[in-house]
């Protein structure tokens, strides 16, 4: 069992998902329709593909993603927003609030028009695209 | 100016507070009346010196802390949250949510039962707490 600096919630949280690539992943899967390494490691960010295997690794390990075989092609693995992942979506749509409002931001207009109109509607498609994408893959 | 990864809002709130130690320190002064350099080094994560004076001076560099002296000790420093840094409180309970719903937690008892019975409200009162912290100290 990994040994926690302190049992705070948010202490918890941020030794999951406190650095700056784990949450960068999981926003490409939750609203960008990425699914696979090389659909993580084109992104802007440029992450190191060391990271970004040590990230993959980490978050299939915390049950946040599981790891499925393509059916599509059976030698490439995908990965899919587990329950515990999907439930990520309150945290990561407060960062991106956060983020527009102290800086300009790249997010596709429509989705920052839907967020700030219907946070609820949009969380609510997000989960069930989630959930389908995961049902849709597990025997 | 900072050069960032990407101009996405994610990437820019995790350059800012995406490590493990950042948040906690806005946990303390937001929800648990610390104040000082002191304050936080006493916290259970037991933060280094050397990190806890680099978090410090970044987080006023970014406008989300404010460094003031303190009014009963003329040779102390204290800080408080900007707006900027009430501001993440969705965040940082969004943090508490679910590190308490996939770890045990140490939080105390009340401060949960209000979190789960009324949110809003709690987050009114901590924001006003902290605006007139604030407040009492800047000329």
């Amino acid at each position: 069992m990994v040994k926690r600096k302190s049992e705070c919630p948010i202490n918890y949280s941020l030794e999951i998902f406190g650095d700056n690539w784990t949450l960068l992943i999981i926003r490409d899967i939750m609203f960008f329709d990425k699914s696979c390494y090389g659909d993580f490691y084109q992104s802007a960010e440029g992450i190191a593909t060391n990271i970004l295997a040590d990230r993959l690794r980490f978050l299939v390990s915390e049950k946040i993603l599981k790891k499925l075989v393509s059916p599509k092609n059976k030698s490439k693995f995908i990965y899919r927003l587990t329950k515990k992942g999907i439930d990520l979506m309150p945290i990561v749509l407060d960062l991106v609030e956060w983020g527009t409002k102290y800086n300009r931001d790249s997010f596709p207009k429509e989705f920052m028009t839907w967020l700030r109109k219907d946070k609820e509607g949009l969380m609510k498609h997000y989960r069930e695209k989630a959930k389908i994408s995961l049902a849709n893959l597990t025997p």
